[in-house]
């Protein structure tokens, strides 16, 4: 028997699962949950957009689920012939010139701007416009692989903010790193920052790499925004991995301190999503919806046809999903995060009225539209189509008799909605979704939701087989990488197809359900329109960034 | 010593005060509870928009509470020199020929169509737009002098809707009166229905009654609507009487049942509203605000000078609050109740997050505009100045970090906005607000929504001195009746200065806030123009009805 490891780490834990080759089995798993800050998450209790890790957690969290997953698995270490990860991102974070983040030395341990700045901070959003507004004007061709607009939550933004509020930190870097380069890097003893091989995924979609451009963007591009910022293009190199190649092999002092055989192969990294994508059976036609706190959607097409730019898309990244294939990333900044937010916060009876159970049984009675309710799924800005930190939620047609279970339903109903948005986006520039696999812990256990998303979208919602789809595609990742002469595989057709699956219970779209969503669509269209777009004809698109500017303010 | 007695017909309960006529001091007090329906309200699960009264709670209610606070005052009932009575309205009752509420009777007494129909039943509003339209049409004059919309709330529109889903109701009442004409014509023993008085208060503001086109609407006007309504105008007579008319004397058979002396004046009624702005000290420049579960804002202007129609103002009537003055009506459909549903049904957890106290504690630590959040205060409709029922709540600005502390204050916010939003109305037509006197409980316990509306309309805030004025104003009204010679007053001026004041506590405006404030109200009312317009230049005006109309098929 042969064996892969997946490790996937999570904004709040790392777990480690050992997977069958033959096919895609878990057979042993571990989960450990950072000690860092709040839920592994280093906050900042004046500033809501900063959100930090601990490197350290990353460290430790390697060895004790590696191990303890190992041991579950009753497996011999002889029998694992490849690793894979994947990481959260973008996640960088700041190396010396001995590859060591930062946030490990004596000299950063206590300082946030040292550690890896998580996907969800959002503290550079100033400089996102900032980036947003050059590119407009010097590199378009830039902006147009990415949506259109570059994010706060990417790669540039999180680094050009560092330069600026700590400065000390930027010029102790050597470089920055994605989390998941970090990872391998670790793992095959590559200390030399230059050495470090840079995941596709991360790259192209987060950092404007572009083969069609030369890579990276330009020296001098990078310089106009900080010359200091320019120097550190060169620390970048010219060349990205997809994740069908071997970052390296396990060093020996890893293999000792893990009970595994030196020499063993680590596959290239990526992003949750793309491995989640990949452990999920995604293929050409099909949505992957990664469903968590905020949502992830892939879609995979054939580089060998044309593709036009799709705006609002977070990236459109030659093999960043699959090898051959443009990976498309798009996403919702907040799916699972509003309903916690509801149910921790503002709905707190508990067990009668206010946990996800009770509100979910009350809710699944009410048929579409009898509340009244309307809502936008902007809690947390919107990622996709609008590329929009600076959007909020709204909730609208409430009345003296409207009832929290009405409000959760309507919350459930606005992120299919945004859902929706992003599936038109998708076919009107001529990606055909034939169908949608989604996975994640609320996929599998929201059968009411997994209903409204089908009546919403239009389209057969099916569920994927595993419910760690991100650690078994870091886990596929590492039989390919492993050749099928070690009991792998030689491409991923063949991994997803012997690894993968879904499962047998789908859900697909009652027409009179649809028949009033369509309607709510138009309304939910109209405000996402008026609140999110200008030139809409209205001045509302100013009063959710009027509102951000007054608390701003407030809050100084 | 003299004393009148102040009757108070709220939603929930009727509130008896005897009230020294030299000072205005409550010396006994008592309440009774209507025992029928929720709360006294007789509701129906399948329409929200049902709310009626058994007129039996309102004849048991007198009984219990004149008795229980005579015995608290410990006086001789030979002391007590008048009555006077207000009561919620628009709140019509059917009649038959004797002058008994048909709810009474033995066939009826099951039939909610045949009880009151309280001031907050919305079962009319197609009935309300259909007269509008009419009134549109052959009578605009009808409307400008109700602000241009006539409403749901009102009596023609509850008339004619019992006449479309009741006409066994509507055939079996000879005629339709007042909550208050009843209680007067109860109490002096009036029987014959083309008897009994009618106040100038209800019909002028909720029957479209001017003396200009002769009293009531034409004969032929309401037989467009309905053949049979037009016939009930004969039934309605052609003669309002202001509250410093005497209705007529207290019945031997009610002068016992109360341990009172026969033949005591009663005063003409009015709404609690009008009556509680007498109690507060209404004047010329004065704004009276109401506030409770609802508010009302009440002006009375000199009707010597000419004033315009102001459009959106539920009515402008003369004689209707003070003789020799027009009495204007504005208000906001919910107020308290805003609160109270998002205390009772939306963040119910109680001491620690989510009752009253623990909301303000939190809230009144906040700055203006450092939540970011925005709401209208249409939960229950707008009610001036966009005089329109088919509006619905919005909240705004939400994130992950959003508290319930936070809704909370925005929902107090949004109340306040609308409340300058009348300010505004009556300002822009001519009539200047000096100073507002608020009373209610509200108003008396919470000094974080007081300093909120005086920081938010930048008027001096002020607070009734008498916790009661509805019941205060009755007896005020009682001792003018009463007159000078019984130890009353002559006027409703010397009645006030005797009777009424404010206390001492004030609410400035503080003007770092009124800055943030301002700029929070230009947000406000572009959403306030966008949602509740037409002709905005944007489609959202649509979007609430539009919701509504899903609403009711969804729940058909």
């Amino acid at each position: 028997m042969t064996y892969t490891i997946g490790l996937d780490y999570g904004s709040n834990s790392v777990r480690c699962v050992i997977v069958d080759t033959s096919n895609g089995n878990e057979v042993g798993t571990a989960v450990f949950n950072y000690p860092t800050g709040n839920a592994g998450i280093i906050l900042d209790a004046n500033d809501h957009n900063v959100a930090r890790q601990n490197p350290t957690d990353y460290i430790e969290g390697l060895e004790v689920t590696i191990k303890d997953a190992i041991e579950e698995a009753k497996i011999l270490p002889d029998e694992i012939v490849g690793i894979g990860v994947d990481t959260t991102g973008s996640t960088p974070l700041p190396i010396d010139k001995d590859g060591t983040p930062l946030g490990l030395l004596d000299e950063f341990k206590d300082n946030p701007n040292a550690m890896a700045w998580l996907w969800k901070d959002h503290t550079g959003y100033g400089e996102a416009a900032e980036i947003t507004e050059l590119a407009e004007k010097e590199h378009p061709e830039y902006l147009a692989k990415c949506g259109g607009t570059y994010s706060s939550e990417w790669f540039f933004s999180k680094i050009l903010h560092c330069l600026r509020v700590d400065e000390k930190v930027f010029d102790a870097a050597f470089t920055w790193v994605e989390h998941a380069d970090y990872m391998t890097a670790l793992l095959t003893g590559t200390t030399n920052p230059k050495e470090i091989k840079r995941c596709r995924c991360a790259a192209g979609h987060k950092a404007m790499f572009n083969d069609s451009w030369g890579g990276y963007p330009d020296k001098a591009f990078l310089a106009k925004l900080a010359p200091k910022l320019g120097k550190l293009r060169d620390a970048l190199g010219d060349e990205t991995y997809a994740i069908d190649t071997v970052a390296g092999n396990l060093t020996k002092e890893w293999a000792d301190k893990l009970g595994l055989k030196e020499g063993v192969p680590v596959a290239m990294g990526a992003f949750d999503a793309h491995l989640g994508a990949v452990g999920s059976g995604i293929k050409e036609g099909a949505l992957v919806k990664i469903i968590g706190t905020s949502t992830c959607d892939m879609v995979a097409a054939p580089n060998k046809t044309k593709l036009a730019d799709v705006p609002g898309i977070c990236g459109i990244v030659d093999g960043s999903v699959l090898p051959g294939y443009f990976g498309l990333e798009a996403g919702q900044s907040a799916v699972g995060d509003i309903f916690n937010w509801f149910v921790n916060y503002i709905q707190t009876g508990g067990k009668e009225t206010g946990d996800h159970i009770a509100l979910t049984e009350k809710a699944e009675k009410l048929r579409p539209g009898q509340s009244g309710l309307l809502a936008l799924d902007w809690n947390n800005g919107n990622r996709t189509v609008l590329v929009d930190q600076r959007l909020t939620g709204l909730l609208l047609g409430q009345t003296l008799h409207t009832r929290p279970e009405e409000i959760y339903r309507a919350l459930i109903e606005a992120t299919a909605f945004g859902a929706l948005t992003i599936i038109n986006r998708f076919e009107e520039y001529g990606i055909k979704i034939k169908e949608v696999i989604n996975c994640g812990g609320i996929a599998e256990k929201n059968p009411m939701l997994m209903q409204i998303y089908a009546d919403i979208t239009g389209k057969e919602m099916k569920v994927s087989r595993s419910s760690q789809t991100c650690a078994l595609g870091s886990a596929i990742a590492a039989a390919v990488v492993a050749g099928k002469a070690k009991g792998g595989y030689n491409n991923f057709a063949d991994a997803q197809d012997a690894m993968t699956g879904v499962r047998e219970i789908t859900y697909k779209p009652i027409a009179e359900n649809q028949k009033v969503y369509q309607q709510l669509y138009k309304l939910y269209k109209q405000l996402h329109d008026a609140f999110g777009t200008v030139g809409y004809g209205s001045p509302l698109y100013d009063v959710m960034k009027d509102l951000l500017s007054i608390k701003e303010k407030a809050n100084a």
